[in-house]
């Protein structure tokens, strides 16, 4: 363990899906965290590296069951696991020590109804609804500073909620018509083969899918109702791009009253001041320059002509949309300063 | 020449380019036509296989300088230049035997102001407008029989107007408000290198440009205006994808009645039943379904819920977007069956 | 069915994978060809274009099972399976009228044992070894005129016999040490999803595999040893590139006498002076320089500094590489010209 | 600056470029380091984010002309330039107190006459050539730490000259024939664009260059030579893929003594124990198990069967064939521990 000054004890469950390696890869490095269990069912007694070679010599860890998890001993555990799987996991820490970041879908939305309407399945544990908090830090910093259940939000709706709040928050948009069209690479449809996923169905190509049923969808409309937007209001579209890592989202939406390109700037301006991993772009960003990063960039203009507004976000669907704004809930939930240990530099070519 | 049976005589101004070299793939199998010219003012007296290694020992051509070309022993000249270069050749061929297909964007526009508003540059040809016709055959089969100079249409507006039109000639959707989310590969930016399609730039990359202000949008909208659209009701946002052939556009627009889906796929298909290169699709279609080949694969939904049409189109930016588009307007403009020599079947993978 | 002045008649077993549908894409426009039965085991009653979208509204087939096959009436039938499973099939159609092109590598090794070394299981019908003829073209054009069995030959085999086979008839090398480098897109690796060709782990990526051990080599080395070759001479090491279609082959070998680029040049050039398919090249060929088409691309040079021979040749594994060859049989088995309904121009870009 | 208790003072002359950007990135988070200058003399005045948005609010500096420098007050120079430009400015600052590490080859060779064979040109500093250290740590660790003028070797020496020098040191091998085979990605060509470059021309497509006179092939066969192998024994053959980072050679060779698997692979484990940054691999290593970070994989095996030595190395060439390699030299000659700044993490995917 390569921090022995009483360090932040976490757990990473279910570390050899594309979201665990990634919070291996950042954990391994964060300053004040001692990683104390990587857990895989299937994968149990084996080197993470023999998963994962481009951890050999570095990430030494052994996979274990997730039952040799000490949840008494430890501070956050990272529930890396798909939707459906999570709430069991969630049920069983519920009563113990250890705080809980969990990445998948199991508790963003806000009831135990809403999920079965759009996961298709009941939730084993209702119970845990009201306790948990959305983990968008930019939206829910002083909540997630207390939360014991941690909701990390999903790629897509981290890059869509990020680049239409401001308009919500001041009021500039018109409420009942929000229209997402986003593009996504390969890793948010996880690290398991299958056609959608097979190199010959994606190289030099492209497509939409999951046309006005993608469960990000009612994770978007929701959050956004909190600022304003009316029910069924955002439509989603996700389309899938022959590269591995990023998002781009393209957000259209109406000014309800007379606007500048100056004054819509100067919103989104004011309201990420602060915000250590949000950019504003004066040009179209793309998905190298957030890379491999936890930024999020984005560009925002107004169409005279047309008399609509465009806002444009990019992020690292792995990083700031999975296991890089998990670690930055993990430092706020622990009152580090929220970048530590995300310094990564993105990546470009 | 390989056709001796009195051939329709045409020529190809400007082959070196990605439009100029795949109007000679097409042209060379087709049956009727034999091709007299092949022109580059660049690489005249060079091999065209020199340029385009990959027609070796098929396609035989010597590139000869455009003041080779005899307009009067020739039935149809095709334009594969640059816009700006297109109209002095226009201007010189008018009142020449020859009929004439435009692949540039000279004379795609309503008037020669609009043409300098968005080309930023006045147009030495004004003479010419009145008799260009579109050449959309989806639209003006009609008039481009007869006509004299057809403008192929540009890539974008193709799919993009295809995708649309049924909607607006039903009179479905508000006709003020429409947003064509457009991704393209890169050989619609052309063969010269620049820093846009430098394959570190492109590669695993992906970006929006041209933002509100991209040519394209004017011709999509003037095009879709004739058909009840109205003025600055086109939105349109370019993408660069890392693929070379291929565009998808995903359109947004709002019933201004109450519509069913199966009303809504029952207007497209009876609006296509007869079109050879459209095809009605039940599943949202890729770019690998139409790449190499003519064809237009299209498929709409309606979003209850949010009370959006989407509808999605897909074509080969080469093929239908430039060079098998403008074959099929030189089959209508000579009475040719639309499809002859354009047989090709899509290449997936 | 398109061609009624009594067509061939042939049939295609194991429509399904990507050669399947590639013999689909070239037999659909073949001229002389009826197509008579389309089977899939998996799919059987299913259309064929709801597997290859991309063939919608073109080629209308009903998937069936191959026991609705008439061997009795077919006169040749393509066999795309894999292999172990083409066998069978073998077997069973050994009395029956029709002539049989077996895409597999069941045949294509000189016995039942170096079969069972290599492939790692024994040969269920070892009386087929006799009669199969290893259908290289440019090598055994006189036999497969009359085979009943022809074994179309393996992607890589092919690429790497054809650069090399006019070292070894010239005498002009060392016959004990050839190596071969070579490179492929993912379609060589069929269409079910696996980690493999799991598009992430493919995109911007390259590795090699198979060391030592890919059923290839034996089958380029029994083919060179019938040319000169010794045993044990060809090392042979595949990798993996992130492109769908297209095979490259970088082979070293070290001339056995004093030997000039010219003369190099000349013993290419006059070998493949009558090949249809072979072009020679006088800067090193790229994949798209081929792709689609049934072309094999051939640079040879002399380094006179290191005393080597470097030869590289590419095809698209697809065509040249399996369908491609497969319809040059079929046309030389029938006494077709060689080159019919396989005029497709390489697609570049 | 970011660290101020007595920080070592660098400067980066050419730090728009590839290799430039690539130390910003890593020199950046350098725990001792202070940035001293950074110069680009077509972009001075503009700050290094317009140039590298991805750099956007993390690294601040703006570009100044190369006499901005102060070599007196600066303990490292990185010159990342070109060849040819590279030697006036190692001219330029031969007698100041600055220590230079050169990423060009204008100091890699053996000789002025040398270079001038496979540059094509005349060196204009040929005094530099007897103190210039060619900066491989692994084989010249001694004398960098002392050496003024440290040739960073190049992208693919490096890759080559890891995998093959356990076999020369070892005495295992024939010293004669050195075959290899190496495929780099598409930042390796630089940042221009370029034909070559052109996204249309190296997506989904493949191809070798520079046969027998690429540069790189002298700065091999130089170092193996002083290893034991012989003049012009060394054919090196590059390959373009459609990938941004990332080099693989594959490099055959003949032992000269009965070996076994088990031998080869002690030898270079053996060799290789002590180096932080060399990873002995039991299967092929990939590009990506590398991909950002400064190690060199290594897989070697032997072909009992053809009697053939298969050595496998893939390093990032922007980081371990550039950048990387620069700072780990610099981390040397200043004293540090080599690995210091260099904990970069492999990206997979």
């Amino acid at each position: 363990m390569k921090n022995t000054q009483e360090p932040l004890r976490v757990a990473i469950v279910g570390a050899t899906g594309y979201t665990g390696s990634e919070l291996l890869r950042i954990l391994w490095q964060h300053p004040f965290v001692e990683i104390t269990a990587v857990t895989s069912e299937r994968h149990a007694g084996k080197d993470i590296s023999s998963i994962h070679p481009h951890f050999r010599n570095i990430i030494p860890y052994e996979l274990t069951h997730a039952d040799a998890l000490h949840p008494e001993e430890t501070d956050i555990v990272f529930l890396a696991l798909p939707h459906g799987v999570s709430m069991d996991y969630v049920q069983k820490l519920s009563d113990k020590h250890c705080r809980i970041i969990d990445l998948s879908g199991d508790y963003r939305l806000s009831s135990p109804e809403v999920y079965q309407e759009w996961y298709g399945k009941s939730h084993v544990h209702p119970e845990g609804f009201p306790d948990a908090v959305y983990g968008l830090l930019e939206l829910y910093r002083d909540r997630i500073v207390s939360s014991r259940l941690t909701a990390n939000p999903g790629c897509y709706p981290t890059c869509s909620i990020l680049a239409t709040l401001p308009l919500l928050e001041a009021g500039l948009i018109d409420p009942t018509r929000i229209i997402i069209d986003a593009k996504s690479g390969t890793t948010g449809a996880g690290i398991s083969p299958n056609a959608v996923t097979h190199f010959s169905n994606v190289s030099d190509n492209f497509r939409a899918y999951g046309l006005k049923t993608h469960r990000h969808t009612i994770e978007i409309e929701e959050q956004l109702r909190t600022l304003g937007a009316a029910t069924d209001s955002v439509l989603f579209t996700p389309h899938l791009l022959p590269v591995d890592r990023g998002i781009l989202a393209t957000i259209y939406s109406q000014p309800r009253k007379s606007i500048t390109e100056k004054d819509l700037r100067e919103v989104y301006h004011a309201r990420y001041a602060d915000e250590p991993f949000v950019r504003m772009r004066d040009m179209p960003p793309t998905l190298k320059d957030v890379r491999g990063s936890n930024y999020c960039d984005i560009h925002v203009t107004y169409d005279g002509r047309t008399g609509q507004i465009i806002a444009l976000a990019t992020i690292d669907n792995l990083v700031k949309g999975a296991a890089g704004q998990a670690v930055q809930n993990m430092n706020c939930m622990l009152g580090l300063p929220e970048d530590t240990g995300l310094s990564h530099i993105p990546m470009h070519p």
